[in-house]
């Protein structure tokens, strides 16, 4: 689309428009809808990217994201500190928790291993997590990166590695999505559901 | 979905989720993104938002937007000032300059009449619109609003409005879409194809 507006509508465009998964229509519409809002309210907006820029860092223990030098969840006495939850990114840590079933600590690698793209376990919170396990405090680490093909790789790293370290290690279950039919699914993940069955009566 | 970071990442994804179009997934990816993003391209888009806020205004001739006065279409002396092309929002006047088929001017509406909105012609640039053709300088006048019921509304008013002008109003052409399939046109867009058929030998 070329810029047809007059300068600064065109620039809040343009800027909209670099943020993940915001097309040239949304950030059109985005701007139009900050030309029309009162200023406060576009003030509200500034001082959160601000507060976001100056305030938010990671959790020297875990990675999540954090308002101090923890993060809400590694400062919570009410966690139990025996079971470590791997995750790749603090929004995975976000889904887990909106489950309510797991009230044990995470882990947040900050990514997957990926040859192709040049991350390798140098450029995650890898030495960071084999510290943390160094303690003898920690019961199981339980292996959430995504089930596909990085985070596999990454699982199954992950999975060696801790061998040395005499801690039993799981991984998330793969199978049919709940409220799914059986029907659409793809064959790699009827395939999980079959080798992950487990007995009923 | 519940509020689950900490304090300045939930602010910023509320108030990105305030913004027209955004869901609660893309305010947390953008969010997310600004978190990862320097602090340089944050600011970027801070500048951008104030500049809308401090410099943008409407055209006080044609109510579109503009940096002074009068916007870079009013303020352009290679462009019709007989022809008035009347739109609803800058927006449309963007994707009608786009097809670089008009030279005339525009007048933006800021709107459409629709009562259950409780929006009247006197909401709208209505008056400026008759204080523009009172010149006697413009030869023609093309309502270009939506071919919704709002748009077609709208049209209507102001084709009996006119009457008293003695200036002769167009509207645009509804029609098949180029480039559609008339399998799946709505019979309303069939039938307005059909009305307004062009003899073609």
């Amino acid at each position: 689309m070329p810029a047809v507006y007059e300068g600064a509508v065109q620039d809040l465009i343009d800027e909209f428009g670099d943020l993940p998964g915001i097309g040239p229509k949304s950030a059109q519409r985005m701007a139009f809808h900050i030309l029309a809002a009162d200023s406060a309210s576009v003030e509200r907006l500034i001082d959160a990217l601000r507060a976001v820029k100056a305030r938010v860092r990671f959790c020297a223990t875990c990675g999540n994201i954090a308002e101090s030098e923890q993060c809400a969840i590694c400062r919570d006495p009410r966690r139990d500190g025996r079971v470590i939850c791997v995750v790749e990114e603090p929004k995975d840590v976000v889904a887990i928790e909106r489950t309510r079933e797991y009230r044990g600590l995470y882990h947040v690698l900050g990514g997957a291993i990926d040859p192709i793209s040049g991350v390798g376990p140098d450029d995650l919170r890898v030495r960071e997590l084999f510290a943390r396990l160094g303690s003898g405090e920690v019961e199981e680490v339980i292996l959430a990166t995504d089930p596909d093909v990085v985070g596999e790789a990454t699982a199954a790293y992950l999975t060696r590695m801790l061998r040395t370290m005499s801690v039993p290690v799981s991984r998330l279950a793969s199978g049919l999505p709940v409220g799914s039919d059986l029907e659409y699914a793809d064959e790699v993940t009827l395939g999980r559901a079959f080798e992950g069955r487990r007995r009923v009566e």
